[in-house]
């Protein structure tokens, strides 16, 4: 059995890895994952994770606990964040703020870049038998756009800008453009921008916004430093800024307009899975033109390097379905 | 007639005036003033502001348009927006973000450290006799406190942190604790700290949070380019951090913390004087411990100094009552 495991900054290699067994955890097969920018920051050397990385996967349940063994042989996707189960944040619910969590392929706990991974069945989701693999993929990502309609109202006639035209990008301005008609996507990248045009998204070349336009709602998810202060100089006074990028390092921004514009700056993580299926069931939000390559584990060198232009890289672990 | 005038970076002096005349706006006689942060670093030159500043005041109306003429002779507080009446914002009732607003004493209208000064009659809230001219000239920061009462959800049992011990801090932390019982004013100046006391506020000697705890509601009145990121790091996973600082220059924070922990910033400016009123009528903002010295508008030059390092500076213009 293969797992791709990350060994210091940069280092990363295919393994041969044992079933993995957690106790009272799940065991899943996967059968397709994605990568994501957060990965491509683990690999850089990010918060110090050795392991297997991968968050964004679909899988099989091969074994359960016996309470769950109704998850047997379904295809599943996971909630990454294992809380522990008893202080405050996860008895009300909210595991992913447990200061004690692991995160899948983040922290703490081995992720979806292999043949196997183990979550507990709280964390899973079984995926309706119409959903491909290659669309249920994105239900973590696309979930994580969701988010934002949890913590925000945005109205009906809000006008919105999505600065940053990866992969999230055009997973958030999708998910928006789901609750209000006007979503704007900006992007400096020639050839995302015009994915983002087939999927129906109004996009506009960033840098043109200046001095012209300002928003109600702003999304940085350019994954840059200077990301944060372009999103604030695009709120309208009272605006709110949606922050999705998990930039490393520090980035220098000007604190006074936030004052005297009194604009609201929202973090924004992990999101609702139901939700994300359904969006993705529906075809509300359309995944296909994102996928740059789906490739197998063993191609990881040239999957870590394409990931960094394309959109998005998958990894199919056995026959895609 | 007088009037302190600010004639570039640090260069203020004291110079005949003749009665100002603004239209179809008040004219008030100027009771007493206060120096405030912003006034000082508008003399350091901050936004270019050349003129009278001043924008904490209390004053008598000696000539109103026939509509006010009921104004003359009452005892006012001013809102320091003056909006153009027409934008969306001040059709909406939302003046403070015209964006072609005037502001008393900070953006092309003169303020309050003068003899006399003009302000349409929508700005102005007669205050009760009972309260004295060196109360009522703190309703505009204290309404600038209560702003955060607008702004945010306060649970009774929030646990609030205040970080700052100057002129901001001592009212924030008042007002707040208006709403909930556990508020800390962090801090870093013995006697400030001590007056803080005074008004039954409990205190800590900031940096001692360090990794001990984290706040429902953090807010940020250092004025200083790292109190945002201390602000940051005391809040609790989900928790809020409120921006009342106008520092000005640019500041280093790290934004993950913001995204991973779905911290939410809120800026905030100016508040409701109605609200600021009756709590300084029913004496449950106290500010006579705040005030350092109450000194005639000629001795300009020891009252700029003195209110870098005290907490508050009155300038009394005639007789004081």
């Amino acid at each position: 059995l293969r797992a791709l495991a990350i060994e210091g900054p940069n280092r990363i290699a295919l393994r041969d890895q044992p079933i993995p067994d957690r106790g009272d955890e799940c065991l899943i097969r996967v059968r397709m994952a994605g990568i994501c920018g957060t990965d491509l920051q683990i690999l850089d050397g990010y918060a110090g994770f050795h392991g297997v990385p991968g968050h964004e996967f679909v899988g099989s349940v091969e074994s359960a606990p016996p309470d769950d063994r109704a998850l047997i042989g379904r295809r599943v996707v996971g909630e990454i964040n294992v809380g522990c189960g008893r202080c405050g944040f996860c008895t009300a619910g909210v595991k992913e703020h447990c200061v004690s969590r692991s995160v899948v392929g983040i922290r703490n706990r081995d992720g979806a870049f292999a043949d196997y991974l183990c979550l507990p069945a709280r964390n899973l989701h079984v995926i309706p038998d119409g959903l491909a693999d290659r669309t249920a993929v994105f239900v973590e990502p696309v979930a994580a756009a969701c988010r934002i309609l949890e913590q925000i109202d945005i109205a009906e006639r809000a006008r919105i800008a999505v600065i940053g035209d990866g992969r999230m990008g055009l997973l958030v301005a999708q998910v928006l453009g789901t609750v209000t008609k006007d979503v704007t996507l900006f992007g400096r990248h020639a050839h995302k921008l015009e994915i983002a045009r087939q999927l129906g998204i109004v996009t506009a070349v960033a840098d043109t916004c200046k001095a012209v336009e300002r928003f109600d709602v702003v999304v940085d998810v350019t994954g840059r430093p200077d990301g944060l202060r372009e999103a604030i100089s695009m709120a309208r006074p009272r605006g709110t800024v949606v922050m999705k990028s998990t930039f490393h390092g520090e980035a220098a921004i000007e604190s006074w307009p936030i004052v005297v514009d009194e604009v609201t700056l929202v973090g924004s993580r992990c999101g609702p899975f139901d939700r994300a299926i359904a969006l993705l069931a529906g075809a509300r939000v359309k995944t296909d033109p994102l996928i740059a390559s789906v490739v197998p584990l063993e191609h990881y060198a040239t999957a870590f390097a394409d990931a960094r232009r394309a959109v998005k890289v998958l990894f199919v672990m056995g026959e895609e379905s």
